[in-house]
């Protein structure tokens, strides 16, 4: 399906799927906006790269994958008779395209230390509705259908739903990147299978073990690298030094911080502030070099708690991190800080930069959205749990919650 | 080959090999050394990714791949009944491993804008011999064997020769990432069929098809990836801002930077400096966030010429580049540099900033390091040139320059 | 581990592992035999060719897969610091070289219509012991060790157990030819984490994941290639036509048939009878060529089942089967077999070879074999089903029997 | 695009493509044709499986797949603004699935050996209008293209030309199962820079690498797999088994053959004759399975000649083969043959089925259909000899003669 005779027809080179065809001359000036090629700057699996040095491949990388796959599920419809326009193409293309444009540097941190009230899907919102007024207008179908305004549904759901191309470019693209090669994910045999029933997606019966595959290798992604114990570890210490960082920013104290950078740690900023052009400007500029460039002159900083963190961070000296099934003895964790405290000479408030625990299932893991409905050959839709005779899905689902506790390697315990 | 009993066995991820195997407790110390870790935030191929959005990967994992490399060959080599020994394996590893430590950030910029006296190779001896002091001269067959020095000179020439494992490593690993995959080399095929004749490596002569594809691999992604055009545009107006940078900065301007990078602008450092601790231990604190964190802030500069290249890098402008194979005659350089002065209302010392011309060949291309030798049966050994009569190596010998011009897009020529 | 000098090393290209390399002469030379290039006349997976085209690889090549894996599998043991002599090396290469080498051509076909109460294990413990013969009792040890008679039981093991270089090597080949990308298994992950502890393989807890990913793996390759339904019709379709064929010879009838397939046709053949020199060498000349162009001369004879069924194999006009999870009702298989008695005018026993009906786990399926052992930190082992919290293992080693009904596709139920 | 509504939409998995899907029903009724399910039993390469086991894929999957990139070259081309029917779709498609339909088993022997004045362009002529006859016309469009009769000759140039789809296919999947991974071609790339100019295909300058690249892998191929000493004995080897066989059968000897085999071995048979059904037929019953179930039996035949020859190919112990450049010295030759005969005791005549001698260059290798056209952006062609200035096209088109003698290896020269 081509939009418009354009010489602006470009190809972007991609491992993954070998070319990605940008189908548009519209979509092309969206990739070229400074808001969107921020996301070359910002790597999808933040601090991943830490344990599987591969994986520095950015949000600019994914967000055209994703597209790409919402292309070829689209082309598949319609090859099996569904009636898509070229506008909803186009639509369905840039509402993907744009879905993780409201992503920080570091997200997780980020939300959690620098900008506490805000999420990403918020600031995406914002972001995909300023380049709409940006491009006059055209970009209305796609903010209709990222916001699920728009009537044809089973869109919105390709993008944020039960099967997702979102994901399923994500799982193949971490697997490529890291080198799992168990999170390969056979997307071409799904998309075959892909069909729409209800205004939502669905597989065809045929497909069935390939979704038990994807449900099993999405499973072992996450055991095995979105909650691999050091990257847990990693990515509560990075939250711990802007943390330190913001308080010591507030409380007055000068630090070395890029101008956006210095912005968010010196000011506690709401989603209604994001909606003011300047803070949405100010929050463009940061991304990966402004954090990391900032963590190198902290680990010289005289504050010890900042820099010790830093320097831990930059030059992988990463906290040991304890993992199990039932949460920790409050005794235990109180020895563990008594050590810390009398080793390093901390105060209570303090302790807590050094030794943090909590659980994984918090944030990230949503295992309801595994489920994905089967279609049959008479017509009938069933649940992946309840038509797959081989994989428990309903045991899969049960969230398995890890409760972690981290600190210094040094201190013995 | 196992070194020592250690419990420090460590494996890395790797999606071009699957597996990279650290052999040995002391070299996992010198990959655990700041100076080593820095690697992980140089980028191989620069600004590449730019044109290769996949091309993120760092010095870091390339050294590790080289290294990976060096072990097959020796464990091939002795599997052949050639004598190696521990010490000899232990050495060779290490300074493989170490053969890139030198590297700054954007190499080719810095080399030409910042550090002008120095290049790499004489920086990554100072900083192997270094560590070969910090770890008790326990390094000192591999300075050696880097700096050429020891015997079996066959050893030294795996590093850097005309079949090196450097560059087997850079090709397969560079065409991995960028996904180009003309420039795979069947690796396998050509470690099998390695042999070592004079104290050379040399090539069996049944592995003499795998040895002219790994020739044109090589050549191909020169074209198509090392001196692509938009690469060679975005390296030459990155050298440009760091030119700009450091005139402002020895002029007394206040420039946003890291104490590291703040430190090379206003110094002339030569190589003579280097062998200063303090001067090496600065250079070892600079990586790809220091350069890229400062563009950023540099593209609100008052300085029209900063603010302008440095937004043109970090927002994708990139100059238009022609190439061609006679050099361009000096009228029409003039007349475009005519063009952007009056545009931009520049200097004619300013305007080499906005317009540059050079050859290619001039610093990448080492067109006679492709020969490699070639063992026959009857024991003779051959140049690849010579042996091969299914491509006219002589001729892929001969160097192409091409001639290139960089101008904003905006001047119409 | 190199056993001896020699000029025959010899290198088998691989589309899976790229290289196989035959470390021996000795192994040379038992490749070289007439036995065992016969492999090469045997395909790995019959017919399943007839649903999947690339399905076309040989026995052979899967026998030196597999040895390529033992190879692989002890060199990481004794890196780990296991003493495994040349010989044992060697011997265990050569048990699992061989531990197929009693297949004959479509091995299920056959073990039920031709050679009934002979199953290949049987087979291949003669061929072993006759090249032990052959080869001047230079095999002794690979003998033993098949036979699990060493005292070593994890060479054994390893070839035949829970988790073997055999089924490794299947479950990655299979996959790669039949483009079932589900089936991929991280082979080089699973071999770097193998250990032996109370003499057999067990893998260290980081493994885990992997080792689930297996399991998942071998799961899904059973339902979705072993046993794919239109598999299981050609393969009760072939062993109906020999039955069919064997019947009308052992009543002298004039069959075309090569010599080989003539004498299995027209004598019943018992274990015993293998151990004549003369039976197995016949046997040796039997494989897919005999039966295959028999089936193809065959679909002109004029005994009407024999032709309908052979044509029916070559032309790929295969019966249809119903697959559910309950035994089908008497009526329901009388009532097909009444319309197929009418329309072809067959006799109550004729229309056996129309409409056969039978479970799948009866004969490939061996559930409990899933179980592996892990190696935890504290060296304890458990094993996997005790050791996963993700998968249910309990519930997927419970066996899946599914039943079916095949006939021809004409017939309306 | 798809042609009909139908619930034949049949995908076959393929190792190559992942999946190859069938975009009509008309196509899939063809595929189930008697005459192109033989194909499954006619292996692309003939004997080379003796010297890269994985080469036993078959002509069968070779026209699915240069289907397959049809298909995706004319979806290119109509996204770029081309008009293509439906119609000429579905005749294109099925032109190119049928191009190798004429195929014998073991071609070039066959060719050389059986039907000695025919060859498989003309039979693929002769079956592709009978099964138009057979589908009521249906195929006219197809036959114009297949015999360049249509208008639009661009569709047949994509079939047979300077770059077409049965080339790039078959170089990918011969690498693909060989494992030769030097002949790998980025074929996504290349018809992604596909045009038409002057009604036949060009490529786009930008391409220009990844045509150079396609040109040394297929160079290579030809060195590597195609030419293969080893594979280049076999082929002659049963191309003169073949002869023998023939020459006795002609001499009233009984052989043992299947019918098909022995109606060819016992008449002369001209083009003329495959134009009467009969003999067509007879031929469509011939492929892999009838020579070699025959080699198998006539290694126990009591003519010297055939058993030697027919043991030596199924045993695999073929004759030494001397590759040389320039022709061998009659004397030499003669030397041999005369120490063959007195080994042997055999005649002038016979010994001439024990040493044979040839050039390479005489049958397969066609060097002028390199040649590419290149597309530049002022809108001018060139060929690529003239448009590269990396490789000598002209030196690669030279073709390379080499001379060649085989006898058996007992023989010492």
């Amino acid at each position: 399906m081509r939009l418009r005779n354009s010489n602006k027809r470009k190809i972007f080179n991609d491992p993954v799927y070998g070319f990605i065809t940008i189908p548009d001359e519209r979509i092309f000036d969206i990739i070229e906006h400074p808001y969107f090629q921020r996301l070359r700057r910002i790597k999808q699996l933040g601090l991943t790269h830490l344990v599987y040095p591969g994986a520095l491949h950015t949000r600019f990388h994914h967000s055209l994958g994703a597209m790409h796959l919402m292309s070829r599920a689209l082309l598949e419809l319609k090859q099996k008779g569904h009636k898509i326009s070229r506008k909803e193409y186009r639509g369905a293309l840039i509402a993907i395209l744009l879905h993780d444009i409201g992503h920080g540097p570091y997200s997780h941190a980020l939300e959690h230390a620098i900008v506490k009230s805000v999420n990403h899907e918020e600031i995406s919102k914002i972001f995909i509705n300023k380049l709409n007024e940006i491009f006059d207008g055209k970009l209305k179908l796609a903010v209709k259908i990222f916001e699920d305004r728009y009537e044809r549904r089973f869109f919105h759901k390709l993008i944020s739903g039960q099967f997702d191309m979102d994901r399923l470019d994500y799982l193949k693209r971490d697997s490529f990147f890291t080198g799992v090669s168990e999170g390969i994910v056979n997307y071409e045999r799904l998309l075959n299978m892909l069909e729409i029933v209800d205004d939502g997606p669905v597989i065809e019966a045929k497909g069935i073990y390939s979704v038990e595959k994807f449900i099993t290798a999405r499973r072992l992604m996450y055991w095995q690298v979105y909650l691999h114990k050091t990257v847990l570890s990693a990515e509560y210490m990075i939250t711990k030094v802007l943390e330190r960082a913001k308080k010591l920013a507030m409380g007055g104290e000068k630090l070395y911080a890029s101008p956006a950078l210095e912005f968010f740690l010196k000011n506690e900023i709401t989603l209604e502030d994001f909606k003011n052009n300047e803070v949405l400007d100010i929050f463009s500029r940061l991304d990966d070099y402004d954090i990391f460039s900032a963590l190198k002159v902290w680990s010289d900083h005289n504050d010890y708690i900042l820099s010790y963190l830093s320097n831990a961070l930059v030059n992988r000296k990463l906290f040991r991190i304890e993992l199990q099934n039932e949460p920790f003895e409050e005794d235990y964790i109180d020895s563990i800080k008594e050590k810390i405290k009398s080793k390093y000479n901390l105060s209570d408030d303090e302790v807590t930069y050094f030794c943090f625990h909590d659980k994984t299932s918090n944030y990230t893991y949503k295992p309801d959205s595994d489920n994905i409905n089967i279609l049959f050959k008479d017509g009938s839709v069933k649940d992946i749990a309840e038509a797959s005779d081989q994989l428990n899905i309903a045991l899969l689902d049960k969230p398995t919650t890890k409760y972690f506790v981290c600190y210094p390697k040094e201190i013995t315990v």
